[in-house]
């Protein structure tokens, strides 16, 4: 297999660079990946030599870049910092030096500067995140999971193409598609989303399941929830936020309980092990950008070493999967 | 005590009248309460006769209405339906003869009859509702959990009141608020977000701690999340498919690992128990419809009898406390 070349923003993320710097000597573990990591070299270097001397050297390269765009600095702003590793990291892919992004750095700032270095695929108005959420079924994609805060009617059927498409790659035969709403009833919701649902409905026929509500998301009713991205984030930091309480009221009561819990907590290690697999956003490691014309893996600001080397590994099988190319195919043939 | 006067709409919700007849009867356990239980008398009479003959009759009088407020049916459809059984529940408030309207039908449509019947409080534009959501710091008031699909910046104020006099009934001295939103950055989110950001900031002063996320809602760091009602529904619902999710994870996992997983999940038992209880919407009954000018509960459409048992003692506290008269004074004073 030929290698995948992977362009990975040091220094964006919360506990960037150290953590980033971590994880990608993590997934190095797959040979026939290389990674050019772009951040202040000497922080770079400073950070590997801590942690180890013994790496592939041939497949991580270290690329400088003097500037760094801030967790909070607005998309405008960080489009101009032409030195930044984000910046300096999308140009990579454009040029064709590498084959994918990675960044946990500002989510604004990785949409703006993918869509104006790496540019958006001819019939994609607006990219969109594309996020995978657990479910009864497997699991069901959440776009726009963040991207666009404000949409228009047709760009949910742009979002439903391109969820369609990813679940596909997932692994879903005839993916079916709902339309968050706040009820099940057609003529729900704001004159936009009436107006969203008879385009989805008139252009995907069968494969459009109809509304469907907040509580679906995880019941495997559909295999894409379409949804604009202001929503779509906050529904998604929602679910995270809910897996972490429930998991700590369990935590909290075995340690409440006394002895008797806990070994009943440690005789049913498997099934918690399954659930925090199932829950644990670092499992999923990034959300695919779809809709820019380069695979672009958007990893949670938080992340840790091993949400970026999962981040990396989801833009790897991004590229194996040609996703950019078949995404192109499929708007063409529509 | 005197006695406190409720208004049951016995034919609204997914499994009425049934659980709606039922959730009475186990409501009449606290003998301050006096239920007017409004429906068609006659399938009422029927249900009552299978369930029991042995129930208070001076404390649960049965009033006829001939028409139904469907599910789905639009709310100006339903104001409309003056003999419908939510329209003559809610004009025995209005009246004076019941202290509070308990019905678990159609939310647009309750939302319409209540404002229309029994009108909005001076002041309040918006009625909204409110709903307590389990947090590591006990709860945290969702509002506008539904009501209001599309709100102007200015309704956020009202709701960010309401929501902080909800939650100092419920226990909280100095409830602080968040405007939930998609990052904590004030020029977050669109226009309207803005708007309102800064009205909450110059209005609400320290109380004011700033946007907040999905994840905060469960995670303690405010105690009144305030939104728009598409969001807070579309969250809501969420929440709740987590954790029915989540529970349902644990439950088939419990059964796949054998009879070592099951052993432990019973010694787990009382841990079990105290999540169930945090997360069972059924224990919080229903929620205030704020705003409107007598005590209103929307229960759950999918309520069972336990929900609008719970949902009756949730409007019997609102009457007690006197939320309506302190809520008026709260917006006179302000």
């Amino acid at each position: 297999m030929s290698k995948v070349k992977i362009s990975l923003d040091a220094m964006g993320g919360d506990n960037a660079p150290r953590v980033v710097v971590k994880g990608a000597l993590m997934a190095l573990d797959d040979p026939d990946v290389e990674i050019f990591l772009v951040g202040k070299v000497e922080q770079l270097e400073k950070e590997l030599k801590e942690l180890t001397t013994d790496y592939d050297k041939s497949r991580l390269k270290l690329i400088d870049a003097k500037d760094i765009v801030e967790m909070a600095e607005k998309p405008t702003d960080a489009l101009r910092k032409k030195e930044s590793s984000l910046y300096i990291a999308a140009n990579l892919v454009k040029k064709g030096d590498a084959d994918a992004l990675v960044s946990a750095g500002n989510t604004g700032a990785v949409l703006a500067i993918a869509m104006f270095v790496i540019g958006r695929i001819k019939g994609i108005e607006r990219p969109a995140i594309a996020t995978p959420l657990p479910s009864t079924n497997g699991f069901a994609v959440l776009i726009d999971s963040g991207a666009n805060a404000i949409v228009k009617p047709h760009h949910y059927l742009d979002f439903a193409k391109m969820g369609t498409f990813y679940a596909q790659l997932l692994g879903k035969a005839n993916p079916t598609v709902g339309l968050l709403n706040i009820g099940e009833e057609e003529e729900k919701g704001t004159d936009d989303l009436r107006e969203a649902h008879s385009l989805l409905k008139n252009t995907l026929k069968d494969q459009f399941f109809g509304n469907v509500q907040g509580r679906d998301i995880n019941n495997g009713v559909v295999d894409v929830v379409v949804t604009d991205g202001f929503t779509g984030n906050v529904v998604l930091k929602s679910l995270e936020g809910a897996a972490k309480f429930i998991t700590t009221v369990i935590k909290k009561g075995v340690y409440k309980n006394g002895i008797f819990a806990k070994l009943g907590a440690l005789m049913m290690k498997k099934v918690f092990d399954e659930l925090r697999n199932k829950l644990d956003y670092r499992n999923y490691g990034g959300a695919f950008l779809l809709g820019v014309n380069g695979v672009t893996v958007i990893a949670h600001g938080s992340s840790d070493e091993l949400a970026i080397k999962n981040a990396v590994n989801v833009a790897v099988k991004g590229v194996r999967m040609k996703i950019v190319d078949k995404i192109k195919e499929s708007v063409e043939n529509s």
